[in-house]
């Protein structure tokens, strides 16, 4: 499937200010015939970062004070691998690659070592697998409204189990503090997603099964196989599509996805285990 | 029923130290035919204070250095308030008495006024009056764990609902947190509890429903008509057995309650609502 | 020094709706030729409760849905009693009533056993009396921003210590929790607070020093002997103007408190300790 | 310098248990001549893992029930940067490499997002380099007591904020949560520790400044000069000496560092800006 996906942000700038931008997709083998640009206004050079690894692209840049505008567009053919979840086992904690490690502990708004105790009550006695970290997202679906303005840039998940109310940034940190839990590794993904309305960038969250990272949005307000990749982080703070260092506020974004001329398989609100990583 | 309640309670006291003890059985009307009496050793001269309304009971002393020993005994009839359940509507909030204005606010460790979202998402559709806090008892113990040493003095209700296991401090301040954020008023009662194992000092709360208070105990740990009241207040900190101000260790404790001869009524894990208070 | 004080609060009142308000000034000693009146409009029959001891007035009504004013007015003699605070000593926990026992312990915004070894370490040295009050005030002052908008309704003491900014409310809270670690009694104190720029209701505290409940204010916005009282309690929760039960919405507030006539005594920013309290 | 480190961990292990160690000295520049070695009682095979960039090396091993002793000895020439500590600026964010953006992130330890009003406060107005890291180090010692027993796994950096007491984990937590509500990238380091009384396994942070990386030890516990790096990493979760899946109990631990021969340079508690980082 070929997507055409983006976004225009605006700020308005009072002091020249660092911006760190991570809204390019990235560069994964999910991810082929790539087409892309970025335009700047005013015109300002870039420092351009990738994640080893994780294949995450920041860029940054000062910006002067004034008007700035950003605008990205991608083209890109998303090539999404596919299993039956039944067919998804666990990796065994002893089996999970060393350099996932970070993906197994806590994280700023993810800390899943108070939650031991509550993951392995709801779900310890579950059959481990794809099908558990389906139970989670369910809970978390079953248990946790999805409310703007209920959450905010400090909230972790175990306020989001407090309040019982967020946003797809919450119902990510939630599923992954209950996997890490469990001994899952799990990350968050952000990303542009396909039939999310309004339009925006959303966040899921990726868990480590059977040798793979597989996607999973408890928000399920998009369709895991419409999903642009843009980063991979331990929480959303390594992967805000922008941290400002100054002083600028937004006074325009706009962000979209389209699916490119006739699908060959036609998006659905799959029940299909869904990976879009290299490993 | 009558009941033989008391306890032994010694210290070490490096210095001069001030206790105030919250330990003698409550002067209400359920408690008849009281005969009680207290011995310090050494012997010092007692504040003494009964809270209006409430009718707890505190006495205060400084101890010297040196060794102390507290000893209370206490001979009660019990008499128990029954009805059946389903017969017990909740009190409409605007009938609730201003006077218990406080048992409907949060406090230090029943922070009910971040569980408005989650209580009213799990108990909120359920059938109002003593039946409902009966549901919240039991989500309490299914969902949380009776386990010692997992809990300390700071522990609030929120973190119990994230570590998922406590003592019956514990379970109590839940209990009360839910049924606040339900605009239901709680409040913690300390007790000696027929039935508890090991015998120890036992915590339930009590809901104010159709005008009266009514007794739950969230751990199932004791008798629900077996239950000779200390005291009763917003949590723990108010009826706390023992507040010290200085420098003294605990070295001993002995708590009882034993039925005086052969009961009227037999004690049971009842199925009925029992109150034992004047209101 | 005779003070006019009131307020006129509206709501939009979208379904029968409880509200319970605290505006009315205390019925203590301090405030003497009270003559006040409340009118609601559209009448409705009145609660009325005072808290025994505290002489906080409340009084509630269910307001059916549409438009709901309420508005007081009162006039009052304020006679504070004043003293130097040098000669002001610390009543030693082991002399203070036990009928203040509430008022040393932790409450739901002032978690006082969390922050004993704080208090120990920033005033402990210091000379117990009211000057070490002052110098809790002082350091609030010194390192928290008084700033709007940073905070909000379950915000606690240890909050702000943590995020350095707050409101009145939250200054209060504060002071309170300190006091309360050093073993200080100490209390919430709403008021109509002349000097207050722009006006609004108040929160100061008052702690418990040589016998008597004197008043304190971090936030040094208003006139220590300009403060007309309405409600004391354990904290904010207790002596909210309005607490609410149904669906509400506040859309107009105004608040006033003038001297009347000549001042005896002209208001200024004392140094003096100021108590208006009964005891 | 030439040192001798090591340490002996054994284990009582119930049943099989993955282990995953952080104790062999990183692979650094600073690192020369290094001799070192493991055992392992039982024999086990290994996986080993080496952080790119970092140089934390991992090893891990699923250990059969029984009795569990990993002894481990090195020999290192630890070669330290110096420099004066007034030629060190602060790096300006603009200019920190974007692979450093996560130690410019909050991590679980280390909420910096809940700091930046508190440290513009205490620190802000200093000039900045070298020495405003140490101001910040002076602050947590004069503010925050070395008292082992007072945190645990899960104490963050707001929680020693409030409860002013900690170990050198919570001192290195604090300093760099202070660091990055600055804009200063910072993260943990755990080493072995000349000086250290008693011996233990010991938690440092380094910050990034003028293009490097410099150490700093709030808790003055040790020599700056005689560290001999473990591993750096976010926060404690990520250099961790052992983390543990499964159910072993730790029953002895040794740890040690001595140097060898007659040192070029004494030891000193220096007041030179120390390096050990390759960058």
């Amino acid at each position: 499937m070929r997507f055409n996906a983006g976004c225009e942000l605006s700020y308005r700038v009072g002091s020249p200010t660092l911006f760190i931008f991570s809204l390019e997709i990235a560069r994964t083998q999910a991810h082929r015939d790539i087409s892309d640009g970025l335009s700047i206004t005013p015109e300002i050079p870039l420092n351009a970062f990738t994640v080893p690894g994780l294949e995450n692209r920041y860029f940054s840049f000062v910006a002067p004070a004034g008007r700035l505008v950003v605008r990205y567009e991608a083209g890109v053919d998303l090539h999404v691998f596919r299993r039956h979840p039944a067919d998804i086992a666990e990796t065994a904690v002893a089996d999970v690659p060393l350099d996932l490690l970070p993906f197994l502990l806590p994280s700023r708004y993810c800390p899943s070592d108070l939650l031991g105790a509550f993951a392995a009550r709801e779900f310890g006695h579950l059959f481990a697998g794809h099908q558990r970290v389906t139970a989670i997202c369910n809970w978390i679906y079953d248990n946790v409204a999805y409310q703007p303005g209920t959450s905010g840039s400090s909230t972790s998940a175990t306020d989001t189990l407090i309040g019982r109310a967020g946003v797809c940034r919450d119902f990510a940190h939630l599923g992954i503090a209950f996997c890490r839990a469990l001994n899952i590794p799990a990350r968050f993904v952000s990303c542009y997603a396909h039939g999310l309305q309004p339009s925006d960038f959303h966040a899921v969250f990726e868990a480590y099964l059977d040798g793979r990272w597989w996607l999973f949005d408890a928000t399920r307000q998009a369709h895991l196989d419409g999903l642009v990749r843009i980063g991979a982080g331990r929480d959303a703070a390594e992967v805000s599509f922008a941290t400002i260092y100054g002083a600028a506020e937004m006074d325009g974004m706009n962000v979209w996805i389209k699916p490119v001329g006739a699908l060959d398989v036609p998006l659905i609100r799959t029940t299909e285990a869904i990976s879009t990583s290299a490993i």
